[in-house]
């Protein structure tokens, strides 16, 4: 996701607010992605860990403990697990996507090789659980555990629901929730559950995370075919690769005879010819299926914010209810 | 490894000796690779899991559990552990080396796709953890995480070092450590821990596994180059592949200047010809390295046997100690 429209984004405040913890994180991932043995292991973790991303991940960790009053330090812990979790899921995704840019570079599987993006990613996930264990919190590394699952289910079924024209928005929020959402909400959780909170606090923060996530998603994936996003991302790249994403399925679901024939060619048999995507976005428009997925994002975006409620209040959770309006603001 | 030359192998011994909890052992398997969500999953790994394998590293972790006086149930939830995170490297290592067969049957990359290999073994990956974390032991946690770590990386030291003819013996114990010997060392280890026995006990027992382990591996690329081995395995894969092994790093070791032109055009340049692989092997011979690499393999055996010393006095201690003998037993 791109969030450089404003001047002054929610995660950057919250990034400003965190400085000295996000110094901690970034230092705690650097001694930790070294290798004695392999020096190939930091090359390409430092290419994904150092190309500017965002970060929201390892912010929503340290905010969600800040806001419940945990003063650390397993907070810096816990969101470089969830970043080094993050890094290792973008190496294995690339290999198979097959991608060769990520944010607008060339991907690791592009400047080494496949074999070198899978075991690095390896490295990162036991070196994320090396970093969990060392909080010495069983529930903390049940919930870790249990996203790291999720996320490997929900990369699994995308990859057995891609082309198929039988998947349901049942089968897509799972999907969703497993490659976005699963580690959003364990992010925010982490949190709670260091600082010690009640149970409906860690609720909260789970069910805000879980939320976030899913708009997230469900923004991309309408942005994938167009919405108002200005920042250049290729518009068309999941109809190419025949993914069933939120406005395809509506528009599959409510096809007369010849809309279904060409799903049917287009997503199922994958013969695309000059022209398709223009046609996939005409029978998008014509049954409102990019204007429903919007309203099912704005929705998640307001259910998130919704779910801070019995979060204790804090300039964080302020800023953590702006970041969910800011995630849907590209297709507002 | 092919452990079926003689009528009752230590292994099988094991093996009955421990049938209930191998029972236990492949059931909570059969369970936790399930998916609701994603049934490639369950496929692609009963085709490895059933495949036959010896269910060595689960055997080492029940026996050294019982030796120790260890009466469940985690050794079970260990046991399953250690198999999974095999697994999970083996589906990684067939993408890594773009193989298409193992233990003579076609391998989860050649049936399905490299993305199915690559996303079901993170799935087991997490699996692991998740049982590993339903012990409750922050200890064994710390063993096995420790352990993901060293495989992953002696995966991507593997990587690196092939082809080059500067690979020291140092780097090669590194490389086997990481891809064998790591979870045999972490597979008994844990069992003594589960058990809660002394230290001496514990190092012990990671001593054990630690020098099976390595005489396991060292046998392994002995017999690639022929050794005794009658079981068909090819010889000459890790010629072909360019790994350095033992053998060959003596060898370049020893070589004066035209033998030296030889390895540096089949191995670190790879223009490979006819005839090539008998030169490697009239090299191998003249420099003894191949009856210095099985001395160096029956010291490893040797080590294994003699550290089980400060283990309780036990049967199955007996098995571990023949064990350790048998490996080495298709190259005496």
């Amino acid at each position: 996701m791109s969030l450089d429209a404003r001047a002054t984004k929610p995660h950057e405040r919250l990034s400003e607010a965190l400085s000295a913890e996000m110094e901690a994180v970034n230092a705690l991932i650097r001694a930790r992605m070294a290798s004695e043995h392999a020096p190939r292991i930091p090359e390409v973790t430092a290419h994904l860990v150092e190309a500017g991303g965002k970060r929201i991940r390892p912010l929503l960790t340290l905010a969600a403990a800040r806001i419940c009053g945990y003063e650390g330090p397993y907070d810096v812990h816990l969101a470089a697990t969830v970043e080094f979790i993050h890094t290792a899921t973008l190496l294995h995704d690339d290999v198979v996507d097959e991608s060769d840019q990520r944010r607008g570079r060339p991907t690791a599987n592009l400047l080494w090789d496949n074999p070198s993006s899978v075991l690095v990613g390896d490295y990162l996930f036991a070196r994320a659980f090396q970093l969990m264990v060392e909080t010495g919190s069983l529930r903390v590394l049940g919930i870790l555990s249990n996203a790291a699952a999720t996320i490997a289910e929900g990369e699994v079924l995308q990859l057995t629901a891609a082309r198929n024209l039988a998947t349901t928005e049942e089968t897509y929020f799972k999907v969703i929730r497993g490659k976005t959402a699963a580690l959003f909400s364990a992010a925010t959780e982490v949190g709670g559950v260091i600082a010690g909170r009640e149970e409906n606090v860690v609720q909260a923060l789970f069910d805000y995370g879980d939320a976030l996530g899913i708009a997230f998603q469900i923004v991309d994936d309408l942005l994938d075919y167009g919405g108002t996003d200005a920042t250049g991302k290729d518009v068309g790249d999941d109809f190419r690769e025949r993914k069933l994403t939120l406005p395809v399925i509506r528009a599959v679901a409510a096809a007369d005879e010849s809309e279904r024939a060409f799903w049917d060619r287009t997503i199922a048999r994958g013969r695309q010819e000059e022209g398709d995507l223009e046609e996939a976005l005409r029978l998008l428009a014509r049954h409102g299926t990019m204007e429903s997925t919007r309203a099912t994002a704005l929705d998640w975006a307001a259910r998130a914010r919704a779910a801070l409620k019995p979060v204790p209040a804090h300039p964080m959770r302020e800023m953590l209810a702006d970041l969910a309006d800011f995630v849907v603001e590209r297709i507002s």
